[in-house]
């Protein structure tokens, strides 16, 4: 795969801004390779309205084996999709669009694209994030001294996992929030600032996706004060904290559910879609009785709930707890259920009530397959979101074919749970395929929107990776995690390198006491390292994606800004490649981060990268030289 | 390219209903070469309110070296995608979407799609559409009588067409409707069953997109008597008739926009963006301040013009009038501008009120770009789009590289109008460019709405295809025009091999009583030859489509149904291929219909296809077994 062809994204080496309003004029900017063409013209097309405007772009500098290319577009839509036109004087013509170089024309869904929504605030870029389970995290002391409620089915913090019902939502380790507290030293320590907490608020079960309530924290975690103490020591720290929002659906012991349930006259009795006359029946979350879904036609429920400084999404966001942002459950089925979608209202809504509460506050969506739908920058900073990077990296770096996979009981899966696809196993993917999901599962998110999505190797909803993980590849896999365009995120228990063979299993309590166990510490080491790197070279979090090689092994890609060029190689087996010198001006001057991979240039500039696989490296280079 | 792949469309062959509605359960199949794989099992893959759900196919059948796969799925949204996903004993996992076959997973905007709207007429299915500018179709002796008006430039009929301001749109010919009843016989013979008149109403130009009112017929064209007379006339013949409606803007002459300009309490004020507050600067289309554009926020706009049975659109669908449906102009850009979006609910209103005036009437959509946002079954029955047919089947058969495109005085253009597109001429497609773009621009539209997409060589915003033709491409354009699914298209004129730079000269009056020069009777029985044949064969209409070979000189493909195969060949160069016997079964009983290439089977069933390009050509062939 030749990759020296023209390129844009939408980072700040190509537009003269993240944050346009409508009416603006932005200068984009494309990249070509000296030798591309002959070209008689370089074209914009944009689609304002739906219908197509070109722009001219003019040659305006040269640097490096690359001419660049700028034009102006006003922003006419809140998504403003464009596309760059090459106009070869032989009478071809080739587009640049989101999903690649084309013959011929493209679809609208892949231009690039101007969002016009406040953009979210720089520190979500800037974020290494950690997820913790609330119940399975740590037990303080004071977690002792509460009763066991009537649902749950006390476990030892050393008891294995029991991902079979009742235990799988009733097994109760008791991990509390003062025990958040009392081990922040160890995620600072790590690196991370942001942590994302599964839900803290009252339910009868571990995972308190069925809450009974909005309005308090559940007292077995410590309660409103427990979560006030946390959030306080967090910020004391300079990190941050989100909370995690159900919007499809609420627990059936809810009391807004309650209230409706056999009472029509409720006003809480159109909250949720009753479908007989005695309001006994109704819709839930995938036929589970015990999560009845929400109804957004009800104008009471979107003002109780995510609608203006009164609403539950307020709440929590103001003092006394002022929560960073939130995470919200399901987004993807919000609001949808049969001829109904009210999914962009209630996700709009959601929007503006965190801005209007606190607009340094971040907003994500739980959208597990192909978010595209909903990620127009309408709403959602960034999606909790599987096909673009977790499930290419799964496909890619588990055990070789032939490799059982294994579950709970230690029995082959003919069916594994492999994020909810029963697709008989993890499906085998080369590099290759790695690039064409990344680019097909972002093609149609606009860069600002996709610098937000989340880049979790496993959820509390999935196996770990680490249970499937072929030899070697842990490095690769998280290096990946740190590198590729989004917000990277640890679940809490990746760095212990816990196993899990579905998303109840990897639920395990962490083992603390353990960090100095040799292959934990150089897991917790391998994390802390990759992490700071990715601290220190903001290329990482903001810079362009250029892909500079692909093949069915490796991955070699950068992240470029004018300051810096973040060089990263990702190799499953044996690498030799040898690279052409306008791919990677200024590599003569690489300076060597992470990783045994050697990089060597040669007179004419043309760059050898080898190593034994697998391996995975970064390098800095030079910024990227406009003229 | 092997196309020896598993197949699936929308088509009778493979689904059990064109018309679900919600809850039903529909039986899906999908016929794989015995030889792929092999398979532990295929399953269904759909998205119900966005969270997937799967379903088991099982091996029913197996013919002529296909398995044939059903499984059920049960239809949950009004459009309700899904997929096959083929899972192989080595791991690895196939997705059948409607771009075709893929590794990994796939785009939910482009799984196949049940939509649960009423389905179209079946009539539009049968349809070979022809286009009429009434200016420009006929002159009867009644035409005479009338004044020409104060802003038009009369023109003899013989007189070329004027391309250029003010001539461009004054420029009068003075055709009228009673000239169309008086050539019926023309278009009867040619084998015509749907005539699209642009607009009729009175207006201040030749194109009557500008109208004064909708509620009239201009009386230049005969008035609403002519137009009752005309109606009548094409229904007499078994034919139909739609006309066009300008949902976008008004003329600056119509009666809304003369009430409402300057004076801000009309009624009408509402109807239109006006931007000052003496309502004298208002939002145009494409700054053309001849066209005012509409409000559709107005709901006093709405009752008026496209809700209910008072309305303009209803009005014409009613006796005494009767037409049989709406071509609506510019609906790409209807309710849209800047912030605003009503697009949607514009044409699904308009649909509402279609369907419950006349049942059996159509809703069409002029798209002209890539219509796949608009075209998901909620409301138009197809789009006038250019992308999916016309634009790449204009790359691949005109003129060879280097053949200048003349302008309307002769010069060599350096951007001529190639449908707006500023791209420096017309571009170079291959026939699988060709294929390529068909299959772009149609992956993400449900098949039951390509099937109404129409499928122009040319109209009346385009220059001819005629002008740039290659030699002896002609049958090929007709010819694909009249079997690639979707709705044929004749611009009136196409049959006189009329000739036209662009969208403006390709305006020209029709030469009657030119018909009997070779030349042109050559054309007429060109087209009336291949529309019978459309005619006579319904798997033209809405048999399946299966591309079984492509190159970048020839398309070869089958359009299928349990009748009838029907194979269709359009080579541009010289073709010599030969595919394997399960690409076509019952080859060997091919029936020829059309066309010079020669079809052999050998002993083995694997077929050869010899011709001397360009050639076109088209067999019958048995119909498809399933068992």
């Amino acid at each position: 795969m030749t990759n020296l062809l023209p390129h844009h994204d939408g980072s700040d080496l190509y537009v003269s801004t993240q944050a346009p309003t409508l009416g603006d004029t932005v200068h984009v900017r494309v990249r070509v390779p000296q030798g591309y063409g002959p070209l008689a013209a370089v074209r914009t097309r944009s689609n304002p309205d739906h219908e197509p405007r070109w722009s001219e772009a003019a040659l305006i500098s040269s640097a490096d084996g690359w001419d660049w290319w700028q034009a102006e577009i006003v922003v006419e839509n809140p998504r403003h999709g464009y596309r760059f036109l090459f106009i070869h004087v032989d009478g071809s013509v080739t587009t640049l669009n989101q999903s690649g170089m084309h013959m011929g024309e493209t679809l609208d869904a892949e231009d690039f694209a101007f969002v016009t929504t406040p953009a979210p605030p720089t520190w979500l870029n800037q974020a290494v994030m950690y997820q913790i389970f609330p119940d399975r995290f740590a037990r303080s002391a004071q977690a002792d001294t509460h009763e066991t409620p009537e649902w749950a089915i006390p476990a030892a913090w050393d008891a294995p996992v029991d991902p079979v019902l009742p235990g799988r939502s009733q097994q109760f380790y008791g991990g509390d929030l003062d025990g958040i507290i009392e081990h922040l030293d160890h995620l600072e320590n790590l690196g991370v600032t942001l942590l994302y907490l599964t839900p803290v608020f009252p339910a009868a079960s571990n995972h308190r996706y069925d809450a009974s309530s909005f309005l308090s924290v559940d007292p077995l975690l410590g309660g409103d004060d427990a979560y006030r103490r946390l959030i306080d020591a967090v910020h004391a720290r300079g990190m941050r904290i989100i909370g995690d929002l159900t919007s499809n659906h609420s627990g059936d012991r809810h009391e807004w559910f309650r209230a409706a349930y056999g009472n029509p006259d409720a006003p809480e009795s159109d909250f949720y879609y009753f479908t007989n006359a005695d309001n006994t029946e109704y819709a839930t979350w995938m036929g589970a009785q015990t999560l009845p879904k929400f109804n957004w036609a009800s104008t009471e429920l979107r003002r109780r709930f995510i609608e203006g400084e009164d609403s539950v999404v307020a709440h929590w966001l103001k003092q006394p707890f002022g929560i960073d942002g939130w995470r919200v459950d399901v987004a993807n089925m919000t609001g949808r259920y049969g001829d109904i979608d009210l999914n962009a209202d209630v996700r709009q809504t959601l929007l503006r009530t965190v801005q209007a509460t606190n607009p340094d506050a971040i907003l994500l969506g739980e959208s597990t397959n192909d978010a595209t739908s909903d990620l127009q920058g309408d709403a959602w900073h960034g999606a909790m979101t599987y096909p673009s990077f977790t499930r290419p990296v799964w496909g890619w770096l588990s055990a070789p074919a032939g490799t059982p996979w294994l579950s709970y009981d230690g029995e082959e899966l003919t069916e594994p749970w492999f994020f909810t696809q029963p697709i008989g196993g993890i499906p085998r993917y080369t590099a290759r395929d790695v690039a064409t999901a990344m680019t097909r599962f972002t093609a149609g998110i606009p860069w600002r929107v996709r610098l937000g999505n989340m880049l979790p190797l496993d959820t509390h909803d999935t196996a770990r990776f680490e249970q499937n993980a072929a030899d070697g590849t842990m490095p690769l896999a998280v290096g990946l995690s740190l590198t590729v365009p989004g917000v990277p995120v640890v679940f809490a228990g990746d760095e212990f390198a816990l196993t899990g063979a579905d998303g109840e299993s990897s639920r395990t309590p962490i083992p603390w006491g353990t960090e100095s166990d040799p292959a934990i510490a150089e897991r917790i080491a391998l994390y802390r390292e990759l992490i700071a790197l990715r601290h220190a070279h903001p290329a990482l979090q903001t810079g362009g994606m250029r892909f500079v090689h692909v093949d069915d092994e490796a991955l070699v890609f950068v992240r470029e800004s004018a300051a810096e060029t973040m060089l990263v190689v990702a190799s499953r087996g044996d690498l030799s490649v040898e690279l052409d010198a306008v791919l990677l001006p200024g590599a003569s001057h690489a300076q060597a981060l992470f990783g045994d991979v050697t990089l060597a240039t040669a007179t004419d500039g043309s760059v050898l990268l080898e190593a034994e696989g697998p391996a995975f490296a970064l390098w800095s280079l030079p910024g990227v030289r406009t003229a």
